[in-house]
């Protein structure tokens, strides 16, 4: 599929030098990155199908850095890209050759940990994995874990609203965040939230969580911190079928249980992940489900024993339980192998992430089926089924001739079934370049007027990370917007009721 | 103080008949309340400072029709201010004479429990308790408890983002619920989240949550529903100092500890309570916390003994613990009496709800105890000290020349108080009319910008429940806007960077 982006100004590559000149003003040499080799190593993030190389790389330090530089570029009418760690699934920091990419790796510092407000104040540039490393001597940790947590950056985690195994119990980012400092459009500097619990006024907190960088810039989270639970446990359950399987996972929830993790995978996953690196799981299932409960000793003890007799009452063939640490953990490697195991099937996956109600998983699982064999290719399927959070696996062969396009086909098409349930199109991985044409499947024109209003409120004149989200150029023309060809495409006034 | 409100629209007053009539071809006469008589039972809402007749009261009963009394609003210039059950402390559904009074009270229908997604859809005029009763016999219950939650409805709870008790634990409104449908303001019905975790584009689902009925009208909230936990048990423990309580709620929360409540009263209150009615509070204590650990048995038991020790450790001189539910009733008992036991000490009193962080409860008590001296007043305090929502219960004696705007200007100095410390104005009540001429005083003039530019993404005409939140007349000139004497206030264009 072609993805149409905004066309580059021309105006905007011939005045690049002035851009630069003035940015050294603002900048240290070293944190700016012009050389043409240097700045491909920016091209793209971690959804490699499309790339663009960035007219500049800035890499600023401080928030007065950053907000000389948001203002510099509304004076010049320059569009930005913010970038975390660049580990996007969905293209979210994708480059624009007539923007500034902004990047936070800089932004590297823990400021400060307040155990009694239990919470850390960091920089949006540190890794997720290191703030629970920072707090851990007190026994505490920072709880969403999306998979790329040793790489990821918080900032990126905020924008992207990103999740993990626990983010069932323990919530997504936006429920684990209590304060932001961004700089606005204009260079303008704002602190959302803080350490205290809500806040006065619109949630601007939690808008700009989830908000794709499409916003504004920001320089400083406040993150909550739970202390470990005490013990983990952990149930390997083999089912019959994927219909007992995702039964199983609705008895759970309805139960009341709500277990610290709750993952599912298909037998194509199993065998893959058997054929990997063999951890022990029944090759005679048609699904698989591991279930994690934490808490104190005697609490997992007893959801343990609540959670086995429902396994056994939904009719799991296996049933294994954890009784130490080792054990547990190996519970979890064929997991944590998938996504490698299954690159071994095919030499190519396209790891789609859709949500949808818990309740409806059979019947999407029936059909994502049905899908796959039209198409005639494989999909596999491991999911953060608690939640109802799927990440199928379509797997292809680029080398062949039109596999790409119809995995890419076949994953609209997934997706538009989660729609269809009454599900969306993105657990935690985002809108992006990768699924934004597919907003108008989840939104009606209303809805959608109404989101772009928000943006408005915030960036007016759509230079920040523009084409992202929305798919602007189908819209600009309903929303009475007037698209330049070749030009940058600015919000109009706001319409009128 | 004087309550500065837009003025009354002359030509909207001359309109009121053709309203009405308009009104009548959507409503059932049943539906609509024109006589004088019957309209002043909705000039106030518990906030009972400041009243006004509404130009007429519209009590819709169905999405459809609320749909066209927005439209017809839109084509007719008219304000609107929605109104739940009307149990708002700062003022929220206040009505204008100029506008129509929505009443919401006749959406009261439970429309599905659904307990495989863990989630119930209700009418925003379901009372917050009845949610609970729904869904009792499975062993589940909605978690966010306000002291009104007999009477208070669950669409004024999104508005206002409602607390309580337990909500250090569970989260506010906002952690709790999962969808909404909206109507805007040309009546255009749109639906926000739903049965799925997360949802991709900006969370207007969060930002409707807290707007305080500025930027929509809810007709319909998906809530999450938990179970229930197994066992609850309490401790009362006694402090010789307002300061040792709040180093001992520290303590607890630095420990790692999250109870399902933990509430703190100072000596005033203490020994109001126990005059009012006598229920074994230590009057010797200059503060008493008491601290409720829910879970499993084992998991309670473990955190009693926790608990327990930090108390010891921290000097409490009275340590009590619940052995059964009766006790823990009973230590309950005098806090829920509170409020009426302190009328006995001085006929009238202002409740006061600001935030601070945890870490500045000993600091923040010791300023409000000077602002209490030099204004010659009686302060009481109750609150959620595990979240650092304070509420001091200003006592004085309207009756008395001066005492009343006395009581409300040292109100306004404890939340500038709380400010100061890195609090906000408000945990669960609101901004309203109350506290919106301190909005200034939290936010800069950039932070006011944003949130405006915000309202009008949603209500660029601003006749969506204003004159409440922002400080409106003062910050019109400030904001470009053009304040027309005797008129309505619209928003102006958008300003551009």
């Amino acid at each position: 599929m072609t993805l149409i982006m905004p066309a580059p100004e021309p105006d905007i590559l011939s005045q690049r030098d002035a851009l630069i000149e003035r940015l050294r003003a603002i900048l240290p040499a070293s944190n700016l990155v012009v050389d043409e080799t240097a700045r491909r190593a920016y091209e793209c993030d971690a959804f490699t199908m499309y790339r663009a190389l960035p007219l500049v790389v800035a890499l600023p330090e401080t928030v007065a850095q950053v907000s000389a530089i948001m203002a510099l570029a509304a004076e010049m009418n320059i569009k930005i890209v913010p970038r975390g760690a660049g580990t996007s699934l969905s293209g979210g920091s994708m480059p624009l050759e007539d923007g500034i990419l902004l990047g936070m790796s800089k932004f590297n510092r823990v400021l400060e940990i307040d155990y009694e407000n239990r919470c850390a104040r960091v920089q949006p540039g540190v890794q997720n994995l290191a703030i629970s490393k920072a707090v851990e001597e007190r026994g505490f940790y920072y709880a969403p874990d999306p998979s790329s947590q040793i790489a990821c950056s918080i900032g990126g985690n905020v924008a992207e609203n990103a999740g993990g195994v626990h983010c069932l119990k323990y919530g997504l980012t936006t429920n684990n965040i209590l304060g932001l400092e961004v700089v606005l459009m204009g260079g303008e500097i704002v602190r959302l939230g803080g350490k205290h619990l809500d806040s006065e006024a619109y949630d601007l907190l939690g808008l700009m969580t989830g908000s794709e960088g499409l916003l504004g810039v920001v320089t400083e989270v406040t993150v909550r911190i739970l202390q470990k639970p005490a013990v983990a446990r952990c149930l390997l359950l083999g089912f019959p079928s994927v219909d007992a399987g995702a039964h199983f996972v609705g008895a759970v929830i309805a139960r009341g249980v709500i277990p610290g993790g709750m993952e599912m995978m298909d037998r194509a996953t199993i065998h893959a992940v058997e054929r990997f690196q063999p951890c022990g799981y029944p090759l005679d299932a048609e699904a698989l489900v591991i279930v994690e409960l934490d808490g104190t000793q005697a609490e997992v003890d007893l959801l343990v024993s609540v959670v086995d007799a429902i396994a056994r009452a939904e009719g799991a063939t296996t049933t294994k339980i954890s009784t130490n640490e080792a054990e547990r953990l190996q519970f979890w490697a064929g997991r944590k192998n998938a996504f490698p195991a299954v690159s071994c099937i095919q030499p190519d996956y396209l790891c789609m992430d859709g949500t949808i109600p818990r309740g409806r998983l059979p019947e999407v699982l029936a059909g994502m089926d049905a899908i796959a064999k039209r198409e005639g290719l494989q999909v596999a399927n491991v999911f953060h089924a608690g939640d109802g959070n799927l990440h199928p696996l379509i797997l292809y062969d680029a080398s062949k001739e039109g596999e790409m396009a119809r995995a890419e086909k076949m994953g609209f098409d997934i997706l538009r079934l989660c729609v269809s349930v009454g599900g969306v199109l993105t657990g935690e991985h985002g809108v992006g370049v990768e699924k934004r044409d597919l907003m108008g499947e989840m939104f009606t024109e209303i809805d959608l007027e109404q989101q772009m209003r928000v943006k408005c409120a915030f960036d007016p004149m759509n230079r920040l990370n523009p084409g992202k989200v929305f798919p602007t150029l189908h819209r600009c023309a309903e929303f009475g917007m007037m698209h330049v060809s070749g030009g940058a495409a600015p919000f109009p006034d706001l319409p009128r009721f």
